[in-house]
């Protein structure tokens, strides 16, 4: 290892344009289209809201597109807004390999840049893609460990994937790079005993609006830490990082962002192994009456999403038997109106939730989950679904299309999707703005 | 302990003007001289005017004093740029119950809200001194462990302290100001591995900025963990806070700030027990010549100030021989011009360093140094001093107004003086400006 992280961190943040695969590009369309779409529904969230009103009683100069508003704002504060604007709802994309939504933290943060600098669409869209690679590998090299002692990767890893972001728009060379990743570790934070509060949210505004600001000051001769991340007493060893050094595995070749998860249902991702294999299941026809659900899952889950008989909207979201009888009885399980208290009390509903078992078994991944329905003849059937599946790109832009168009309607679906496609900033700016 | 750390701040930050002890507003006061005299004279800095020329072209409400511009800014960006202003010299005061810097994290914040909304001096006043008391509190809460981690508690404790100081002014009541504390627990940050770059002043800036944004939101209805502070994944957790109860011990009829200590020397505050020991034995006067001066200290000073033979103005400010050789030969260690690189090789001066001995002794205070002159006719004299040593308060302010003249000049520290002692927050804010 002859270069510091933060240095491979930087020259990473700068890599060609020409050797960036397009399979990532794909993508990170893909999670362009599904972050406008969960942004511009969360948009009046009261965490969005709340934090708009702030920006917009500071107002400033108006560069950066704000989700909610008509208004722009300087890229710090728009960063900051639709941060947490876009995680409002928790509906967004989740990488895996370091427990952590990359989108909400990186977008904001490269699309407030780009209408900075007057960037180009493939610009912007490059630095998105380079931005949350970051994010996934800083996050992956912090480890579980940071993870588990309470640090939110959404906000923590996303401030150095927002910064990779912003420096490369900004056109930093990769020392002035260095010295905004290392500024940037005195600043990024996130706590995951927010959870449950405006704070999860907020945290991912932080990461974007952070980034921003760190590739603004080193652009302006700031100096830091250039060896921020990993030096004594710097952002890893002082976050319970632990250092794995195998998660720059490939950096700059292989992009772990391609492996992203995006969310098809409006509930707990605990859940949605089981919703697939339901919706797989349930494709397959029959009239058969349905006496017995039975869903077996990795242990793990069972203090997360398995609320027996929920009561609220929220707990709905929560709860394997519930959201397994709605995705049988045909309820459109990608739909945030859906979770209703109402729902939670309908007889029918509660009839067939009555019917669904779970069952641990702790060598499944966590990400898969099995599904077997009993009928009424005596006959029954089995579907298996692991959500690491890779899903061939039509499939998973057919499925975010319609998850947006659910969110959106079809006219505004389809203007977010077209300026994406397009590569157009402009265009891609005004399908976000009421 | 029936309340939580975070709700008995927030009571803390609501307490009676009435039941506010009057000595310890006579410090603030001091303080507030001691940070505007800093902050005036550390303007130019590059730290300063990289921080401020972001926010300037940012722009946006004129709401707050920023030093060193005619310009106001909004209140989240001038607490960034005064915090960072502030402490750009590093000669700002410090506080060894939790070794920090709180003036420069907690009065921009102050300012900065008792501007936005319209507050008079003595409101000002009292809500900078809570959140000075606020820092201390928290950061002896943290402990000297969250210190020796890498976490600069100027920037960490600080946050707190800018937020309690943001709250009363802004009128909260006690849960909104949990909220408040509870948000910027997810938001605090500061990293000791910054120290020698332009990230430490820069930490005192983020606290400031940090106080003021988590007021305005709570006070707009932002629902956070309110006890984000002590709970478990709070900061205290995930930051490794001792959780040192004692630490609130007298929390509403003490003030810990009182003993807070302002630099008198423009160098590491390291050298300064043995620099006013020698102010005092060279104030008993005599022309015998000196031929040798002994210094004993506590050891922890010999890896931070004792280089033996400096050749930079930097180097200078870390050296017990050459500073005590400068004292003796009438040189102004106040003054920041003092310290140059051409002061280094100057042949009288070095001869004098060289008749400097150091010598250590860990029964010794770390605030106390013994200092023995020899002198050509065989006596000796030795003096003794403690910067914990209670100053009688007009000592106290005739030594800060001395420093203060000698960083501004007579008239802008007589404007200054003036308007703190005024109690008009209008004199002062613009004392402050260009």
């Amino acid at each position: 290892m002859t270069l510091s992280l933060t240095a491979r961190i930087a020259n990473f943040a700068l890599m060609p344009a020409r050797d960036i695969p397009d399979s990532a590009r794909d993508v990170m369309r893909l999670s362009l289209l599904d972050w406008a779409a969960v942004g511009i529904a969360g948009q009046d969230e009261p965490v969005a809201r709340i934090t708009r009103d702030m920006a917009l009683a500071e107002a400033g100069r108006p560069v950066a597109t704000v989700i909610g508003s008509a208004m722009r704002l300087p890229p710090r504060a728009a960063a900051l807004v639709n941060g947490a604007t876009s995680h409002a709802l928790d509906y967004d994309d989740t990488h895996f390999a370091h427990i952590g939504h990359p989108s909400v933290a990186v977008v904001p943060a490269a699309l407030a840049m780009a209408e900075q600098t007057g960037a180009t669409g493939a610009a912007f869209l490059d630095a998105a893609l380079i931005g949350v690679e970051t994010s996934i590998r800083v996050g992956a090299w912090l480890g579980r460990a940071h993870y588990q002692t309470g640090f939110h990767q959404t906000g923590t890893a996303g401030a150095f994937g927002a910064t990779a972001a912003a420096c490369r728009l900004l056109g930093l060379d990769a020392t002035r790079t260095a010295h905004a990743l290392g500024l940037v570790a005195t600043r990024a934070s996130g706590l995951k005993s927010q959870f449950g509060t405006m704070g999860k949210p907020f945290n991912a505004g932080i990461a974007a609006s952070n980034g921003v600001e760190a590739a603004l000051l080193a652009g302006a001769g700031f100096v830091s830490n250039p060896r921020g991340i990993e030096t004594a007493q710097g952002f890893g060893p002082t976050h319970a990082g632990e250092a794995i050094w195998s998660a720059l595995d490939g950096l700059g070749t292989r992009f772990l962002f391609e492996t992203v998860q995006h969310k098809f249902h409006a509930c707990c991702h605990g859940t949605h192994a089981a919703l697939e294999a339901l919706a797989a299941l349930k494709a397959q026809g029959g009239n058969n009456e349905v006496t017995g659900v039975t869903i077996t899952t990795h242990s793990r889950w069972l203090t997360v999403c398995n609320v027996l008989a929920p009561v609220t909207g929220l707990e709905a979201k929560f709860s394997y038997r519930l959201t397994a009888a709605m995705m049988l009885s045909g309820y459109d399980t990608g739909a945030l109106e859906t979770f209703s208290d109402a729902l939670c009390a309908d007889p029918a509903l509660c009839a067939l939730r009555d019917r669904v078992e779970v069952k641990t078994d702790d060598a499944m991944a966590e990400t898969a989950c099995l599904v077997r329905l009993d009928h009424a003849d005596g006959t029954s059937k089995e579907q298996f679904h692991d959500l690491d599946t890779p899903m061939p790109l039509a499939a998973r832009r057919d499925k975010i299309r319609a998850k947006a168009r659910s969110l959106l309607g079809r006219d505004r679906e389809s203007a977010v999707w077209s300026a994406v496609e397009s590569g157009d900033l402009a265009l891609f700016t005004t399908s976000l703005r009421p």
